[in-house]
């Protein structure tokens, strides 16, 4: 269940840590006015009372007055009589951070998604699935699980790639996004731990919120996963699940070297921890990797997600689950609720997919490859002052910025009709100022348009490292 | 998120309301199997600890203890040392009543499913729709709210029955489930109180106490609402929500009188009510009738569901929420977090089937009238004492038993391979076991076959009428 009310607390935690700058009302209105564009305060939620505020961040009632009378003037609030003030994301923000915007947008460069068109050929392998479509149409169309054909591809996929997989250990579900929601439902209760990466996929932190979890965090070092520092956190944690995106990580690209994998599975283990492994991206190795082994070959209770979405297209809203055996009619049982069962033909288009017909993988990378290397090099000449490193697959560039500014860099950027997606979207717990991601999946001369627009929301922003003297009311630290 | 424990008075209330007879503890094993093998024991979940429940039933452990060591015997039951005891849903059960059974069945029955095959013309439609795709194939592929193209049809369609709609206020989902979940997790907080009917929809009252929602029952007349007594209902229990299917009826096949509604919409408005209603069988108007004004013509504040899966076919997972443009933002982002959006392809089709190309509805109604005729006439014949109403619309019979039969019914027909839907699994809370859903979806011979087998597996029931003299060691009344 969506939260729709925000304690005083809450919002504190979102505010962030740096000091309020005079004059301290503008400020506080515009860091809440950052929140609702990056879609981390979503429409409709109802914001504390003034003096819920004031008494939380230590401030005077009147600078949180003056901030939510500027928010309303700004239109990013709508007080009601008698019911308190409701945040309004207007149809110029996106209101769910990666997943806008809405369909209807047309003049605006999307950086939010880490989506690409369409490959050659999909459309013919659409096509080509009708052939099989009458042996379904004699049924009843439904089937939580997913249609046999789709799951013993799925297993041959695995198989390939060094972990035996069985097509009934397979659940056939709406994207990965779907499969989270699934296994959350399945295997968590409200209050239960799950350690994630930080930074992580915002869209996984919202719904293992969603479903009651409470996140504890891995801070992903620079470079990636340091084995030992992870284990250190399970141990001291003892968390439920562990949510890990071990190749390629979204949003920083990195993979987790497989000669780490046995050790780190070894630490979940140890505290009887359940993996839940999202290989969205797995197939997007950029640089030519050999592929490595599952974590899942060393973790035999693990559930791996993967999806259609990222190698393929983000149309077609097929995904899964791999799961050990005995989870399985769990898994079926909370996914039947959700939605009862998979399109049909969708699922024949997937199968024939993963058989190699009709699109060719490495067309795909190659594709992204060029893009990735497209835009390293624009960010590089237009931003020298930002750091790019140059991932080795996945979707996105995860760049570092020379200030606590990735949230007003999102707010500047909307004025310049630029969707960019804030670094703090991706921490579950405040955090991320210091970076954005920037995808690389649009086409070429959108990304040449984005970068122009990038820098000059920068130039809006500049550099805002807290001036020494800068008077500082109260000192927002979490 | 599934509840994956029981406590005795959870199992006490799902026990129902008739004696133990004797021998004791083989009744109560038969019960707690009769809850397996209809789905509302689901697999995995634990049982509440032997002396917890002799305690809440007030019986002997001993009793329990045989009980549940009968089970185990049988397969419905696996104790894990220090554990508990675990349902088994076994291979041979449904897990999650209407919901099942896993694709992989072969002998059996099925008269849990009320969803016919696709009709002729749908491949041809699909074939068709592939024209549009190249159009969507060029971007990203997501889109929460749904294609504009799928939301004008929609928005028309209501036009077209009374109900002037925007394509904006339309949300699509991955069937009427999905909209139910997505409406329930936008609107609903924990305890919140939903208004339901008795009997209704199974999948919907599961979706609905997931949510956290405590349902209130409206026990709906033998031939339907009543109005001045359902505005009572309403008044005495102020619920956030009322959930309704007023045409056709999820089991009943009753619709709501046009007269009727008017009244109905005021009681929900004076308490501040909001309606969702479902109106995924409103095409399925079985005699003629002429149709009727949505409900949300006369409340303005109603969520209306719709879906493509029952005038069209189940294997297109694609339905709708209609509602006020207020909500829509709300609605999109949790619909977001739940799978981020529908199929490209599905969309595309269900515009071109709702602008009414290639598949011919009154073909639909007309198969569907001539197979209720036939069940009916054949259950007249061979279960001359079922009550067996012939409902105005819908794919379901709701039939009356001449005792408190229909779970030991259901688990009798499991052994002759016949999948039932007891009428518990209809109720909020208790009740049903004089009724029988009794879709008539299936191919003619599938009916004749499924009857002669009913009529078996009535032989082995009998009519368990409580006999004066039976011991009773306990009553479960709740």
């Amino acid at each position: 269940m969506a939260t729709r009310w925000l304690s005083g607390q809450d919002l504190h935690g979102l505010l962030g840590t740096l000091p309020l700058q005079f004059p301290a009302y503008q400020d506080l209105a515009d860091r809440i006015r950052y929140l609702v564009v990056d879609g981390r305060l979503v429409h409709d939620v109802r914001l504390p009372s003034e003096r819920e505020l004031a008494s939380t961040l230590g401030i005077s009632r009147a600078t949180v007055a003056g901030a939510y009378a500027r928010l309303a003037d700004l239109g990013f609030l709508v007080p009601r009589r008698g019911a308190g003030n409701f945040v309004r994301a207007g149809p110029t923000t996106r209101g769910n951070g990666l997943v806008g915007p809405y369909p209807d947008f047309t003049d605006l460069v999307n950086l939010a998604f880490a989506s690409p068109p369409a490959p050659a050929g999909l459309d013919e392998v659409y096509r080509s699935a009708l052939d099989e479509l009458p042996a379904v149409l004699g049924g009843h169309g439904y089937g939580p699980q997913g249609l046999v054909s789709l799951r013993e591809q799925v297993a041959a996929w695995y198989g390939e790639r060094g972990l035996p997989t069985a097509p009934d250990q397979i659940v056939v579900t709406n994207g990965a996004q779907s499969a989270l929601n699934v296994v959350a439902g399945t295997l968590l209760r409200t209050g239960d731990r799950v350690l994630v990466e930080a930074p992580s996929y915002p869209n996984a932190l919202d719904a293992l919120r969603r479903s009651g979890a409470r996140l504890v965090a891995y801070p992903l070092p620079e470079d990636g996963w340091q084995v030992s520092g992870y284990a250190t956190t399970v141990r001291q944690t003892a968390p439920r699940l562990a949510h890990l995106i071990p190749e390629f990580h979204n949003p920083t690209g990195h993979w987790l070297d497989e000669e780490a994998r046995p050790e780190l599975a070894a630490a979940l283990r140890r505290t009887r921890t359940t993996a839940v492994v999202d290989e969205t991206l797995v197939e997007l190795r950029l640089d030519g990797q050999h592929p490595r082994r599952p974590l899942a070959a060393w973790l035999p209770d693990a559930l791996t997600l993967g999806s259609a979405s990222k190698a393929f297209w983000g149309g077609l809203r097929i995904g899964w689950i791999r799961a050990p055996r005995v989870l399985i009619r769990s898994l079926v049982q909370t996914r039947a609720l959700l939605d009862l069962g998979s399109p049909a033909l969708e699922q024949l288009v997937v199968a024939r997919l993963l058989a190699g017909s009709g699109v060719d993988v490495e067309e795909q990378r190659s594709r992204a490859r060029m893009q990735r290397d497209h835009l390293v090099g624009l960010l590089t000449r237009r931003l020298p002052d930002w750091r790019v490193p140059t991932p080795g697959g996945g979707f996105t560039l995860w760049v570092g910025l020379p200030g606590e500014t990735s949230s007003r860099l999102a707010a500047a950027a909307e004025r310049h009709d630029l969707l960019l997606s804030a670094g703090p979207r991706f921490f579950p717990d405040g955090g991320g100022e210091r970076h954005l991601r920037l995808p690389f999946t649009a086409p070429r001369q959108h990304l040449e348009e984005a970068v122009e627009r990038l820098a000059r929301a920068w130039a809006d922003v500049g550099v805002s490292s807290p001036r020494p003297g800068t008077r500082r009311p109260w000192d927002l630290s979490v």
